[in-house]
């Protein structure tokens, strides 16, 4: 049974100030919820449905009906759970390794997919601008499947921390050089920018060396890459060479 | 002005049957309409605000109000126009070339980007199974940003597709192949899985070179990746090597 007060708290998080006043999130869905009781993050409250029972201590979890669960969830399809987590603490990016930085990335999707990315292929830090879409937006949280938990995701003015960066800044343009032509190396950031508009001016002025991926289609029309998709070539190209 | 059989027709376009049997798809925002408008695309009817008038024949267009246009969207955020389309004719995939095909793909999204991909890498033909989520569902379309008219999507029975096709299968796997160690050929079919559970047991049988793309992470935990980032991933790597 849950309160008019726990109903107004849970849905209250959607939104990213109260998450950061709260300092918790809500992540949804069996799939989701279980990977996340799995990993180090602590776990505030579980809500489930009859169905879906663990052994939990009473201080920590609640039975909620269908029609409750409707109410505080934000999918279309709730499905049997919903938990709030602690955001975790963010450590400061570290100085060696290869990094991801994200201009002005909105779409919930797109941030999940790329999470999912840097924890594939071993990224420890995202680096986000402030504009960046929220990691704990409920959509992101679902995207992630679970690897927000293993990638460092720091928001922070990203012209800023790219003026500090001592190592090369790649970025991805049209005019750059063919990525499968480069030689890549194992240390440096990488640029992704934003869905409508690409790497800001203001960023690009900070970028060592620009890059980009050939476009083969014959008539050549296709205007661009989903950034996801991008981010995921690009990847793949600094890594292959490692193995 | 739209009559109440006007917006009934349209909306009733979100369905695929209907879309079958009018033979007619909607578009919809600036940017998306004005990229089918410039293409071989037979335009059906074009509604839009006042805002956004180009100079149209008066049997094609018509100008509606905001809370017109918001009747007949999909979007939460209708983007001044609206189109109706005629869908184009299939044709046969041809019989060379590399193509790459799903097996049961759900997300419109996913869909959407991997059409993009397609048309990027130069991918002419897309079979789809028929489970596969519809190319002209609203989000698909508005996904592809135009890439749709440039790729034959094709939807049939895979496996039987599959048994006639007498060059090499590709599937993705876990245990499959190192696909950076590999040697790619030019002709050939790839096919990538379900969101969830991957290639069904019955497309695997059929599938004569299972590769894999490497996780590098230290915990190697991470699931999956999302099938259009794999999608990109695998395409680069059969493309690189061509230019």
């Amino acid at each position: 049974m849950l309160s008019k007060n726990q109903i107004k708290y849970i849905t209250q998080l959607k939104q990213k100030k109260y998450r950061n006043q709260h300092n918790v999130f809500v992540a949804e869905g069996i799939k989701v919820v279980c990977e996340l009781l799995e990993s180090p993050l602590e776990l505030v409250h579980l809500y489930s449905t009859e169905e879906w029972q663990i052994p939990f201590p009473e201080a920590l979890f609640t039975i909620i009906t269908e029609a409750e669960l409707k109410k505080i969830s934000s999918l279309t399809t709730p499905n049997q759970c919903l938990a709030l987590f602690k955001i975790k603490e963010i450590k400061t990016p570290v100085a060696n390794g290869l990094k991801l930085a994200l201009d002005d990335v909105r779409d919930p999707g797109n941030l999940g997919t790329i999470i999912r990315l840097c924890d594939w292929f071993g990224i420890e830090d995202l680096i986000c601008s402030k504009e960046t879409v929220d990691v704990y937006n409920s959509k992101v949280v679902q995207a992630t499947m679970g690897s927000l938990t293993r990638v460092n995701v720091f928001y922070t003015d990203l012209s800023d921390y790219l003026k500090g960066y001592e190592q090369a800044v790649f970025g991805t343009f049209m005019d750059g050089e063919n990525i499968y032509k480069q030689s890549l190396p194992t240390e440096g950031i990488i640029v992704m920018g934003n869905e409508a508009n690409g790497i800001s001016k203001e960023i690009e002025d900070l970028v060592t060396r620009k890059i980009s991926i050939p476009r083969f289609g014959k008539l050549q029309q296709t205007e661009s890459l989903n950034v996801a998709a991008a981010t995921a070539i690009v990847l793949s190209e600094f890594k292959r060479n490692g193995l």
